[in-house]
């Protein structure tokens, strides 16, 4: 009996001990990404940028209204220039609506760079709208992006003109 | 001696224990807020950023393009309306200059929203420029804040009026 509880008590430790270090790890890991979710790496985040940027000039090409609204999260803010901030997709919907039906065929994004977390992402760039072949303006924008299902959207989407005003 | 072994054997094991745990919450508390700082607090922050915006608007009443050039970060874009982004503090504050020499005798900040981290903040908010006692403009704005020496200091600052071009 003795002999067993000899054997027994420094295999206990030394289960303790792993244990210990496993649960230290995972406290690290979780605490490095704020969630279980893998670490977040921003040049891939920027890539994701990117190609969200892409598939919305796609939209500006095809008069997509709804599919532009949808581009930006539930609580969004379009903070459109000579007017006051647009909230929400049904609004947002009728303000790219209203830039389609204004001539506009065309929007070229450049994202210049990206900074942030998980959680909320900048992006700096320019961009410049086209009505047909001709271009009718040049601005640079902040775009600030979250997450929603998954997805990067745009939460606040604010540009103005590089043009002094006409 | 065999006495001594027996007596000093657990006494290591508890020390052992001891540090490993110790170890552990520093290692979490690292990497919570990504240095050995004390945790992130957006409440905080959106005092810190309420205080600086208050002493700009004391900056812009004293019309001290200096003093307002260094709230922005060394590497900052100044992303004003009507003409391309203006980058670092030299030429940031002949921005500043220009903008106080057109008239303007103060700004009147409104923070709307917070959101972000201790290595970079997203405000949102609202604005109105005087000219003497005559409001001059009516903007929405969203300035991107990061730590310089310790202190938020406006990174990216970019603007468009709510009203319509006239």
């Amino acid at each position: 009996m003795k002999k067993t509880k000899r054997f027994f008590a420094p295999f206990m430790v030394a289960l303790l001990f792993v244990s210990l270090i496993i649960s230290c790890d995972e406290k690290g890991q979780k605490m490095k990404d704020g969630s279980a979710t893998p670490a977040f790496d921003l040049a891939t985040a920027r890539a994701e940028i990117e190609a969200a940027n892409k598939a919305f000039m796609a939209l500006v090409a095809a008069g997509d209204s709804v599919g532009l609204a949808n581009f930006y999260t539930q609580d969004a803010k379009f903070m459109n220039a000579g007017a006051p901030a647009v909230s929400g997709r049904k609004n947002i919907q009728s303000a790219m609506s209203g830039i389609i039906q204004s001539g506009i065929t065309k929007v070229d994004l450049r994202l210049n760079d990206v900074w942030g977390t998980e959680d909320l992402l900048v992006e700096e760039g320019e961009l410049s709208l086209f009505a047909g072949d001709t271009e009718v303006a040049q601005e640079k924008y902040i775009v600030v992006w979250k997450k929603e299902d998954g997805k990067w959207k745009l939460f606040r989407d604010i540009f103005n003109s590089n043009l002094p005003a006409q």
